[in-house]
């Protein structure tokens, strides 16, 4: 196979394009590789793989220089990514990536990630997909001590691929002190008391969406919350072909006359 | 384990709760289940997994009859499951349910699924759930067909039950000629030519999301796919845990000093 000396990255992540962790991703790869941002014009998170079907989505150039471009987009993540790989790319990307996240993608969040939506999205369209995210929601949270694992990480990953629809999902504890890297699975857990309930001043209530996460194996040393919580980088390998192949079997022998 | 004579089912999906395909399963499972139905005020299609974390969510009383009682919601299907755990329903239900959908969620669709997002977060939450979705796209599509197969297999996982992180992603063809149930993995496949696109009056372009779908392996008789395109009911177990264990040896091996 032969491949071009610099990568060409497709960046895009859930916080939006003026996002620190959008800026700061291109901070470390630029001059390293040639940037294409298509990234939304504000606030997604949350939005996981969602797509808009209900109206059309635009996007705007923002900047335009030696090796990165840029532009916002009014859609999804996903969105975001299927309209860079459809119209104005100069060649198919060799990476996609999704971040930095501001906030935890491990375990189950990564059903609900925009960020992991970006990823997955660019897995589907079978290229090598990385999601960076930092345990820290904070809008100038200090995404420094990064920077080596995140140049290491999508080194690696340039250089070895990825195997046929999987991705990863890489999440980062919030400290300077990173430990090195662990390779995880997703750990189980789940969120609890997710509504805050607020009088509406004209009468009835409404809600806020907020939330605990409750890990149901703290001391799974193989899952990735584990891993956060030691201080490491957690690099969690993520499927899209997400068929439970082990009850096929079991529903085969269930009565389904009718 | 005790258990009530009479389910309690929480419905929900995301073409709004005025969409035929949720009103139709109301009519089927009516009488044998106690229904909860919490659904979008509108259209929510293709919102996969996406939670609203930039606004607040409320809900309205729409219904209330014996055995039924209606919501509608202004959030996206996952907040709708949610929101109904959290306040109202008279006890956990015993089963989750998302559909009818107007339209396949087989393949990779399960990714880009409001209906699937439904069920993924009944599982999520510990709930046997299960998605149906007709392959027809139309308001006025004809759902009568699946009612014996709705009737079974919502019987089927009542009386097994389904192990923890597994749900069911059900999908029927858009035929009256029925020929059984399959149980089938996730078809690999892609969606291409994805955007139509237009001059908008006042200058630039915008973009609607549509598409092909593009089969990779047509002729694999264990895809869902396949088995719609026969005639089959085609049943994936589905799973919550994304982690690629297959790769995780291999992630190992590689050089992530920094």
């Amino acid at each position: 196979m032969s491949r071009n000396d610099k990568p060409l990255i497709l960046l895009s992540n859930d916080d939006g394009v003026n996002a620190k962790g959008i800026n700061e991703l291109i901070r470390v790869l630029r001059g390293w590789a040639d940037l294409w941002v298509m990234a939304p014009d504000g606030p997604r998170s949350g939005n996981s793989g969602a797509i808009t079907s209900e109206r059309p989505v635009r996007c705007y150039p923002v900047r335009e220089e030696e090796g990165l471009t840029v532009y916002r987009c009014t859609g999804t993540p996903v969105d975001c990514v299927k309209l860079a790989l459809h119209s104005g790319m100069p060649r198919r990307p060799d990476l996609v990536i999704g971040g930095i996240n501001h906030g935890d993608n491990s375990s189950v969040n990564v059903h609900y990630s925009g960020t992991m939506g970006v990823v997955i999205e660019g897995c589907l369209k079978g290229i090598p997909s990385i999601g960076y995210s930092l345990c820290n929601h904070a809008a100038d949270a200090d995404f420094t001590p990064l920077f080596p694992y995140i140049r290491r990480i999508t080194e690696e990953v340039w250089e070895h691929g990825l195997p046929e629809g999987i991705c990863l999902n890489v999440n980062f504890p919030d400290t300077s002190d990173l430990k090195g890297v662990r390779i995880c699975r997703q750990t189980k857990g789940e969120w609890v008391n997710e509504w805050k309930e607020c009088e509406h001043p004209h009468g009835g209530r409404y809600y806020w969406l907020t939330g605990n996460y409750d890990n149901f194996e703290p001391e799974a040393e193989d899952s990735d919350h584990w891993a956060l919580n030691q201080g490491y980088v957690a690099i969690t390998p993520t499927q899209i072909d997400v068929t439970a192949y082990r009850m096929i079997d079991e529903l085969k022998r269930w009565n389904w006359q009718v």
